[in-house]
């Protein structure tokens, strides 16, 4: 079965089921990228971001690099995605750091290129340390006075200089997101934000369907992602794929559980980027959307919701940026 | 004993106790405000809001003229506060409105004045409807192109111009409260939110602790204020004052729940403004400074959080407006 698409704003069609780059390791980076081509995936979601020693953009470029010299797929057929890290946040920053990242994958445009995190953070040159983290040295935590609005402007420049098709952003609380729609000449064309049957969030979906801003799910699997951080809640709560109802309704369906969560989630209109190393799962994950869930069973799912958000800094490490979901 | 004074980062000092014009009935609201003078409130915190059938600062104005003409206080020892309404975000229609309000009060200068929510509103002429309400005609919502960025502008115009000698937010979140420090020529110097053992909100007051922001609470009874609207979790929820948790505690010092709801949020750092129009709860709530939790009691209570907001515009009206704590 072909993954849908969902129509962006920008008029691009974005594959509903993707695969997430975040926690891929380097050394075997390329091979997963190469092999979820292989299995069928077109939309990657990476990120300038800190993976235990460094980024994996280079290694994910080589990946579909490979694929691409051996025919399997071409550029045009695959949606990329990356992410602007909170040191770049400042205007003049942004297309320098989106053409070193484009160099990175080997590519010269991004399908999609997102605002990480909402906070501005003290510039450190990559020929420093790269990526830069959220720390600027030891604990410390820099901001910078860059606006939501200086950086949206800098974004919208990377349309205009085709560096990246459409542009969103990630982690914004709806507040954030409604100011930002006062001022953008190009509207963010998604939102990409935790969402698992721990953390609904019912009315930030309302407020993009609303707006017309197509939703990413990350981390849709809830605290699976995240016990290697012994972060509390992770590690205490059920797991989302031994939970009772998820199983019973999986069995239902002779589904595994990680794709009634997927499914849950794509029926709700999210796109999902799971991520697997193994091509079973890999093959699972991506065939999630063969099945249909009934409405009683996606309330019922919906009905586990605690709130509970685990991809939040202060769950890394205690310093001020505890606010940042406040 | 005196009431505790907060410096703001403005230079001036609010009182940590003072009284919410939310909901007092215009009829009675010229005796409360007089009343409560009477009694030792000095800070008044009112707003442009409908109230059943229209705003009440005339009224409240009226009771503040009556115990300045017979010498109970003088303006200079008051301490009253304002809001933007959401149909006045746009840059130039701040100063015209805050000049209203000023003329309703009968006043020259308002010590704080806040932007009451971060949702701009198509502007309704006072000529027209006042006050405005969330509504435009029947059940629409026209939003309005003012950024946060444009409004705080202005906001900033009403101290240079003497019209506030302090100036705030309320009902923000973390996230675009961050963005507004990158831009603020003059900083708030408070935030006002609700704030109750069911919604600690822990992670907002760290970001304001670290800013040198002052938050005063509102709703400090949570559900209590709420029953009337008939909204499911205010009726269905254990009210605070009849938690046994919070009752056992009053017990032991001898002291009123409502004072132990006070004296929590007080000893957290925050200023509350509850409201009563019976002299023995006006003074009960006015003297909730002068015994002290322990840190173990403040603890206990803090764990009564669920996260629970009352006072958002989807609990009042079926609307779009769904998302605006999302």
């Amino acid at each position: 079965m072909a993954t849908p698409q969902i129509k962006l704003s920008s008029g691009y069609e974005m594959p509903q089921v993707g695969f997430g780059l975040w926690k891929v390791d380097n050394p075997i980076a390329a091979d997963v990228v190469y092999n979820a081509i292989k299995a069928g995936y077109r939309l990657f979601d990476g990120a300038c971001e800190w993976h235990t020693d460094y980024g994996n953009e280079v290694e994910c470029g080589q990946g579909v690099a490979r694929a691409i010299k051996e025919g399997l797929v071409k550029r045009e057929e695959l949606f990329i995605v990356s992410k602007l890290w909170n040191t770049f946040h400042n205007g003049e920053r942004v297309q320098p750091i989106v053409k070193k990242q484009l160099a990175d994958w080997g590519i010269d445009y991004f399908d999609l290129y997102l605002i990480h995190f909402p906070v501005a953070l003290e510039y450190v040159d990559p020929s420093v340390r790269y990526p830069p983290g959220w720390q600027y040295e030891g604990d410390e935590i820099r901001p910078s006075k860059a606006t939501i609005q200086e950086t949206w402007t800098a974004m919208e420049s990377l349309v205009d200089a085709g560096l990246s098709k459409s542009i969103g952003v990630s982690n914004f609380q709806g507040q954030l997101l409604y100011d930002l729609l006062r001022y953008a000449k190009i509207r963010p064309a998604t939102l990409q934000i935790e969402h698992h049957p721990y953390l609904v969030q019912q009315e930030l979906l309302n407020l993009c369907k609303h707006e017309g801003i197509a939703v990413t799910a990350y981390s849709s699997f809830g605290p699976a992602s995240f016990r290697e951080f012994n972060m509390e809640h992770a590690v205490k709560l059920t797991p989302l794929m031994e939970d009772q109802t998820i199983q019973s309704i999986a069995d239902k369906h002779s589904k595994a559980p990680s794709q009634v969560l997927l499914r849950w989630a794509t029926q709700r209109g999210l796109a999902v980027i799971p991520k697997s190393s193994r091509e079973p799962t890999m093959l699972s994950n991506l065939n999630c959307t063969d099945f249909d869930l009934s409405d009683d069973e996606i309330k019922t799912i919906s009905g586990l919701d605690r709130g509970i958000r685990f991809n939040q800094p202060s769950n890394y490490f205690p310093t001020e940026l505890l606010w940042i979901f406040a």
